[in-house]
């Protein structure tokens, strides 16, 4: 590995640029692609995101930022991908580089809608990257508390642990702690997983359930989660650490999850495509829910949550119906 | 076991309000004790507890009424309290009846801080009533969400699986789903641990942290938890049970929560002894988190959070230097 490999973050949302933010508190050079031209143009003078995490203001002489997707795939030996997953495949076409022999971490939670894969499977087949050089950045994170420079915890994961140690090192500062982790699969399906989970806890609570039962839905998720995931990749882990328990928690409990909100507004009686249309972006938990749906089937593990959400999403069954059977087979 | 058993409800407080409101879907009579006879009065006439849960309605005919104590052990079968364990020895000081007999079921959070005994484990060695003769009645469950019925899922633990299939019986209803479980000792310490955990995220909470770390609070509370209750008491039991995580999050979440409330007061600056002053009522995990210190002291499972909590409310530290160097100590 690289001594001091450079670094360059991929996307320009708001998950994209907490990421910068924490990279720049340790390096003295960023590479920072967004497709978005005039954003780049304000940042360079006004030093933050017109669009997002406007409050994270950024030293500009340490970024190194371009809309040319392969002048920063060649200029960086790490690749910190952190775009929306329903549009990763159409930036991913735009690179002619060869990318095999980089490291790439994901910070995107969420399926490739066309290859049906998490993002490090994604990578690994279709670019030929080997798995030891794939890692995730995980949660529990929003990012608007990064920009305010809120204790955070990350979990980096990489099956080789020196990947993990090293992005871990430029990550960490005085308000963001990390952890490493070996389960690239598990962390990488946690994330996924929990946006299904969030949206379930939002159609419930858009069909009038209380709290009480949205903890006894997130108790359930936990250890749906757990037979989800080992039947994916059997390993030892523990699923309440914070990269697993904690990022569910984060954002099946949060007000401000995209996924609980168009879960809420399903349950509240929005059809599908009506509160997609409202949002004017799709949650990623509703691509996660079939993919995790049609995987399961082939896995057959005991998954009611993601199995109602796929019927309420995908086979425009009524949802509370859906839920009041749910109900009988939670516990 | 008796086949009909006769049933009595200890205590005038939210939750004692809502387990009547339970049994009455239920069954034709409920004894219900009550230290104060005006509420008693008031509830005759207006068919609602005038101080807590205004909006559960009574059908008053099946309600056996009354502010003497022996009156209602000596009518009952089964003998539910639910006291605040603050005032509960003063209640039972009370009691001239032999109760060694006596079904008791504890929906009690908390220990007796004049024996330091969880409250079945208290009746046990106070009263000697035998083990398979005490049962908990356990959340996750706000009383308010029981009073606008709310599906809720409690569940109802005892060694003699019997006599929790006996109360689920009586306690299940449209909106209230039940499990058994014979984990009589964790439940009843998670019941009470849970709360000491709601006060450190409300000290989190006042200190400034937010949402991701609260996240990481719990994903590191039910390991603690875990840890604990391993050592009181070792057995097989999934800690991600509604019983245990469940409880932990509705209480955690819960901005109502009065241990949060408490937490979130000395995490701003107030002293313990004011904190109590201003919520003119002592919140369970006060008592929870000396009881818990001292049992762990013995125990060693490692326990940051309630040391941390321990540290704050009896020690007089610096909340926020103790929490600083919790951090360290969470991941």
């Amino acid at each position: 590995m690289i001594k001091n490999p450079k670094i360059a973050v991929f996307g320009g949302g708001s998950w994209a640029t907490a990421i910068v933010k924490m990279l720049c508190e340790n390096l003295n050079e960023v590479g920072w692609y967004m497709r978005n031209e005039n954003a780049i143009d304000y940042i360079k003078i006004n030093e933050h995101n017109p669009n997002y995490l406007s409050s994270a203001e950024f030293d500009v002489s340490k970024l190194l930022l371009s809309n040319d997707i392969n002048e920063l795939v060649n200029y960086a030996d790490v690749l910190i991908f952190a775009i929306p997953s329903a549009f990763l495949k159409g930036e991913l076409d735009k690179i002619s580089e060869n990318i095999s022999e980089k490291i790439i971490f994901s910070a995107i939670k969420g399926i490739v809608p066309e290859s049906g894969l998490i993002v490090g499977e994604h990578f690994h087949k279709m670019y030929q990257v080997p798995i030891e050089n794939i890692g995730v950045i995980t949660g529990p994170c929003h990012a608007e508390e990064v920009a305010m420079e809120r204790l955070s915890y990350l979990t980096i994961a990489c099956q080789d642990r020196k990947k993990a140690r090293m992005l871990s090192k430029y990550i960490s500062s005085d308000y963001i702690k990390t952890k490493t982790s070996d389960d690239i699969i598990g962390t990488e399906y946690a994330a996924m997983l929990k946006n299904i989970y969030a949206i379930a806890a939002g159609i419930a609570h858009g069909l009038g359930y209380g709290d009480n039962f949205q903890s006894v839905i997130m108790s359930n998720s936990i250890r749906e989660m757990k037979r989800f995931i080992k039947k994916v990749h059997k390993m030892k882990r523990n699923i309440n650490n914070s990269a697993y328990l904690g990022d569910l928690l984060v954002t099946g409990y949060s007000v401000f999850s995209r996924n609980r909100m168009f879960g809420n507004m399903i349950g509240k009686g929005y059809t599908v495509k009506s509160a997609m249309m409202e949002m004017s972006m799709v949650a990623e938990g509703y691509y996660a829910a079939k993919s995790a749906y049609l995987l399961n089937e082939k896995n057959g593990a005991k998954t009611p949550i993601i199995d109602a959400v796929y019927a309420v999403l995908y086979q425009h069954k009524n949802p509370k119906q859906i839920f009041k059977k749910l109900t009988e087979e939670l516990d």
